[in-house]
């Protein structure tokens, strides 16, 4: 069954790890009869601060409220139009997968900065003018598969479960949690690729194949098992105390 | 004993919680008799994008690769000037404070690019052009102390212990212990204000009064003590297997 997965990239480099990436996907991806569609943040010339200019008719010109202006913006179609044709193309994706290099344990800010303006209430938050009441879980984007491919330039041993950094799982958290199981999307385990500063051919070659298998599984794959807000396991949107009993931290909100 | 401080600072509404935080900051700052610098991302139109303008003079015209370009530009004096008046803020503070609304979980793009484009290879990571020798409690930002003023939309309990976003300091740990202890700064605990969005103007009083408080306690209070890369209680950049014994996970890293 062909669906439709939007790629999202943020690297100027053509011959970069991360562009190598993008080409196996889009490659991969309309060889098993997908559509691809992509958002090449760099080669767009995205605007990656989100500031009054994203708001050309102000509901209040005297203030800048960011919430209450993206609302506006949202709700009377008066978004500008980079931001609308993202969000139709994430409408219309089954999928997507974003390619970037970690900077410094997060998104570059032109990603960041296309999830700041992308994500307008209404549409990624406050779904339906509701406040709190769809997300993790539930929202616009809810049945979506969403999947982060991350180029980290450390050692794995840094980021293991031990490591110095934090295991790279919980450093994404805010990511896959906080920015795609938010408003809906079943985010699958994060596929990372580690030493990327000079990695051999023979290395290289290793790590596209394995890519090109996720890419294969992409729709049978287990998402992360993230407890959904409104299943019944949050009570006023905290954990009810019979589940992960006595624990605290990020790890309580997947159910393994 | 008069000290310098760095506020850095990411919101474009004068009247905002955030910018009345930082007016506070300055005030009481410049009353103790502090010299404050400040970094205006917003006024001062950061460009928010790491980008091959971020070096006019490339090692490498053919291929985009950013920790070799960064590192040239760096230790030849090359990069822009933007960027080297950063630098200089940095080095010349006894402390930075960032003030910032919390958006999906991190910093507004506009702060990521500064971090982005600032971090440089031999400043912020690779001191001294050795690799991840020195970080952790060690760099070029020894010694001095960071501080988050964070503005958070939603209300406490979402972010407590059990709360489904997950916990404050935890969601912040890719910034806290990623990007300012990395270089060597003390990190002090996040000052958070919740339920940002309409607070009423007595709550906002009490919230001036408590980071004015912080504020007060800027060079005496305790760092949250993350464990130092060079101390001995890692090997190999894993933690050592006696402490924290069988844990994981971020809270493993701080010496509680």
């Amino acid at each position: 069954m062909p669906k439709t997965i939007l790629i999202v990239y943020a690297h100027p480099e053509p011959t970069s790890l991360t562009r190598r990436f993008v080409s196996e996907s889009v490659k991969t991806l309309e060889q098993q009869g997908h559509t691809v569609l992509q958002s090449d943040l760099y080669g767009m010339g995205w605007k990656a601060t989100f500031d009054e200019s994203d708001f050309p008719s102000r509901i209040n010109s005297d203030r800048l409220a960011f919430i209450q202006e993206s609302e506006h913006a949202y709700t009377t179609n008066q978004q500008t139009q980079d931001v609308t044709t993202e969000q139709h193309k994430l409408l219309a994706a089954d999928a997507v997968i974003f390619h970037f290099p970690l900077w410094w344990f997060g998104m570059p800010a032109i990603l960041k900065g296309w999830i700041d303006r992308v994500y307008a209430y209404g549409f990624a938050y406050g779904y339906k003018g509701e406040g709190n009441r769809y997300r993790y879980g539930d929202g616009a984007l809810k049945g979506k598969r969403a999947l982060l491919s991350v180029m980290v330039g450390g050692p794995e041993d840094d980021y293991s479960p031990r490591g110095i950094n934090g295991p790279l799982e919980e450093l994404l958290f805010p990511i896959t949690h906080g920015m795609l199981f938010f408003p809906g999307m079943d985010v699958l385990p994060t596929h990372a690729v580690y030493g990327t500063g000079k990695p051999s051919k023979a290395i290289v070659e290793k790590e596209i194949a394995a890519w090109r298998l996720r890419l294969e599984h992409l729709f049978n794959e287990s998402p992360i098992p993230f407890r959904p807000q409104n299943d019944g396991e949050y009570q006023r949107n905290i954990l009810a105390e019979h589940i992960a009993v006595g624990m605290t931290g990020l790890s309580i909100h997947i159910d393994n």
